[in-house]
């Protein structure tokens, strides 16, 4: 980004932020070069940039004044009405050919599901991992035997502690990723052929789990706000034989929603009154916008059915593949599939990461990813305000990193992710999120990446493809 | 390990090897101190403790005189005879917890199933990690989406080649450890309920996979030098709907023998002909006695339906967790579960290990690794057959790094694992090897680690053990 786009972009945050509100007159273009300590001329060049993005406008004589900015189309606060039929998932080859596509490294990445890594504290983490490679001659494979290294768990229990949720150290088993918990989770508590109900849209890593097993998904209706539909769930349950229940209570991937405490503890209840399993997919826990971490099901968990999953893949380090489970009373039974399935989870990650977290600096390195994280979220949404045609929604994230976005018309969002990758620019495709090949109509974006004109480009090019197959669609 | 001690067991290997016939004259003490560099005192200690071994016998003015070793009491010739009854597999919460009483730092660890992770080149690994790190700012996970690194695949591929199996890397996936690959593999190509053959006793990794699936395992004779009875098989796939075989062909963890190149063909043409895959395991492929690479199965798959399995954990760094599968025809579906299993493999250590294979040095570790187990190979066997009473009888291995010891009388091997332990010794009990509670007075016994007096101490307190509780068993 050059000087004068960075202004620029400080400026909009501004102007976002509501220091300016609508109609008032931003500083001079002498008083801005002198507050940022900048060139006359960079400054001209940020607020023609502005202007012409329609943030400001210029009245003769007067100066720069901010103009009204279009309001955001937020999403429609109706849930998701997915028929009640349990049916098989297959939808890996597609989620594993859109990865393969986004991993092209000229594309812009707004389907990819993983965070921006040049976030991450990854100089310190590797700091620490040379040191434990000079310490350690040579790792004995059997220290780390599941459960896992004792020191990182330790630390995990304390950050669960210090977060209102009393958690006993010896619940705790180290994983793959988070990948790997739900996986050993749900093979705990249901077997092939059983039917696992499900939020819609759900994250794909959930179909990964029940496909893997070769279970079928019941998908519940769910609304963008405030999550899996409590009174529609217990109607399934009454007709169906649910094995298991997943969700992701806090900013659930695509939707961006926090379950409130109160619909938590519903859900918990009602499943426990059916002696009904649910995993929980909290890999999103750290990265909030609000003033705390939201609570956990596991907070309600009063019969251990909950089986909490979680890692240090979004907020810390992606590489390094450390997740856990906390299975509640399937404890045992989640040690001994760790161990069949993959033995050990390679140790030197593990202390590394028990290392950092001992160490601190990981509650420092959070505010501030949350803090560019909320902001990007600001930016996204006003990108895709700006760019796409009426007619488009969006929803309104609570944390995380992506925006799931509702395209017009009845545009085909596989037809636009193979359009827009011609043009070096990746979503990620609505059908991803669905067992019964649903959300063809919708596009998730990931602004976890630095913004830059780059991105603005792709956004705007998104919008414009988009306007085109609508019109497209209209005229057939 | 004092100098003597050292130079003790340095002649009682020249002896071994032949060098000193039985009632030949060794150099005498002054003749000794001055090839070794030693003192004359520490040759006359060496002699000595050589003298109280059995090993040298003195003649008066005379000098040292090699004595007759004991013959080693090999193997009975006969296969086993496992009833052709397919049962459940129910075997990972024993091995898990002697694994963890393995784990004590202090035991003598006779019953790991793991190589001594000194003998590693762990400090070239590690520098060529640390190089990784200051290299990258920071890793895209989707970098090493399945099916893997594609430098990695690339030097796994050329060193098949080199070894004379064609493999089009485009086959390979990496996976966590070779205990991914075998899941994988086994589930690629059958389903819970499945029947799966097995070598009896087999290595209970093999167990695991078909645990963890829900199937069921038959156990088919096995010969403890040539490997899996090839008519048997034959009759058991007549009688029962065997959906997979599974097998180690080179270096069988427990027994150590290489089935011949006959007979590999023999059952991959057989198991051809029935359209069954088999997983091959071949972990220790690197660790040969002789004089080259032992073939694999998949040398004789026309028909894509060996799923070669393998990993570096045996032979060049466990703690890295780097396996791989060549799963034939089936690689789309290996591929696919390794991704959802997974995810990915931490990306560093794939890095790593392709620079380490790059950058050479792996075949001069391999060559001091082989030398170094063949050595202590003859050192245990030399060991057990001293210690333990008569009646023992010892496989005869060809490479790898455990010893199949069958106890005399029916000393009960379960009963010897909990004495030794609670003298800090640890010992592999038979009945891991099995799916029906067989081998119960079978151990395995690790001689990867450096010998020295504790190792010895060891293995004498077992042979005292295994006498005193096969004069109990007389008794009773």
């Amino acid at each position: 980004m050059t000087l004068y786009e960075k202004l620029a972009f400080e400026i909009e945050e501004t102007v976002r932020r509501g220091v300016f509100a609508v109609g008032e007159r931003v500083p001079s273009v002498r008083q801005a070069s002198a507050q940022h300590g900048v060139s006359i001329k960079t400054v001209l060049h940020a607020y023609a940039l502005l202007e012409s993005r329609g943030v400001l406008e210029t009245r003769p004589q007067s100066g720069y004044f901010v103009r009204e900015l279009p309001a955001s189309p937020a999403f429609s606060q109706a849930a998701s009405q997915p028929p009640p039929v349990a049916s098989k998932v297959d939808v890996s080859r597609l989620v594993l050919s859109t990865l393969r596509s986004i991993r092209s490294q000229d594309a812009t990445p707004l389907g990819s599901p993983y965070p921006d890594p040049s976030l991450f504290p990854w100089r310190r983490i590797n700091q620490l991992a040379n040191a434990i490679a000079r310490r350690h001659s040579s790792w004995n494979l059997m220290d780390d035997l599941p459960p896992g290294n004792p020191e990182l768990i330790r630390q995990i229990a304390r950050r669960y502690a210090e977060n209102g949720v009393p958690v006993d150290p010896d619940e705790i088993v180290i994983t793959v990723g988070a990948t790997e918990a739900i996986n050993l989770s749900l093979q705990a508590v249901a077997k092939p052929g059983d039917t696992v109900a499900v939020e819609s849209p759900t994250y794909y890593a959930m179909l990964h789990a029940i496909e893997r097993l070769g279970m079928r998904a019941i998908e519940v209706p769910t609304h963008p706000a405030e999550g899996i539909d409590i009174d529609a769930l217990a109607i399934i349950i009454r007709e169906h034989r649910i094995a298991a229940c997943m969700v992701m209570p806090n900013f659930q991937n695509p939707l961006g929603f926090v379950m409130s405490d109160a619909n938590k503890e519903r859900l918990v209840g009602l499943l426990a009154s059916h002696e009904i399993p649910v995993i929980e997919n909290d890999v999103y826990q750290e990265l909030y916008y609000g003033e705390a971490r939201p609570s956990a099901l596991k907070n309600f968990d009063k019969k251990g059915l909950v089986l909490h999953c979680a890692s240090f893949s979004k907020s810390l380090t992606a590489s390094y593949r450390i997740g856990w489970a906390m299975p509640g009373r399937y404890r045992r039974e989640v040690e001994k599939l760790k161990f069949l399935n993959t033995l050990t989870t390679p140790s030197v990650p593990q202390i590394a990461v028990a290392d950092y977290l001992r160490q601190g600096g990981y509650d420092r390195h959070l505010r501030h990813v949350r803090k560019v994280y909320r902001q990007q979220a600001r930016l996204m949404i006003a990108m895709v305000t700006r760019f796409f045609p009426a007619g488009t929604h969006l929803s309104t994230p609570m944390g995380g990193y992506v925006l799931w976005v509702q395209l017009p018309g009845n545009v085909d969002s596989m037809q636009l992710y193979e359009t827009a990758l011609a043009l070096g620019i990746t979503i990620g495709p609505g059908t991803m999120f669905s067992s019964r090949d649903a959300f063809r109509h919708f596009i998730r974006l990931n602004y976890s990446y630095p913004w830059n004109v780059q991105t603005e480009a792709a956004v705007k090019t998104l919008g414009e493809l988009v306007a085109g197959m609508a019109r497209e669609k209209i005229r057939d």
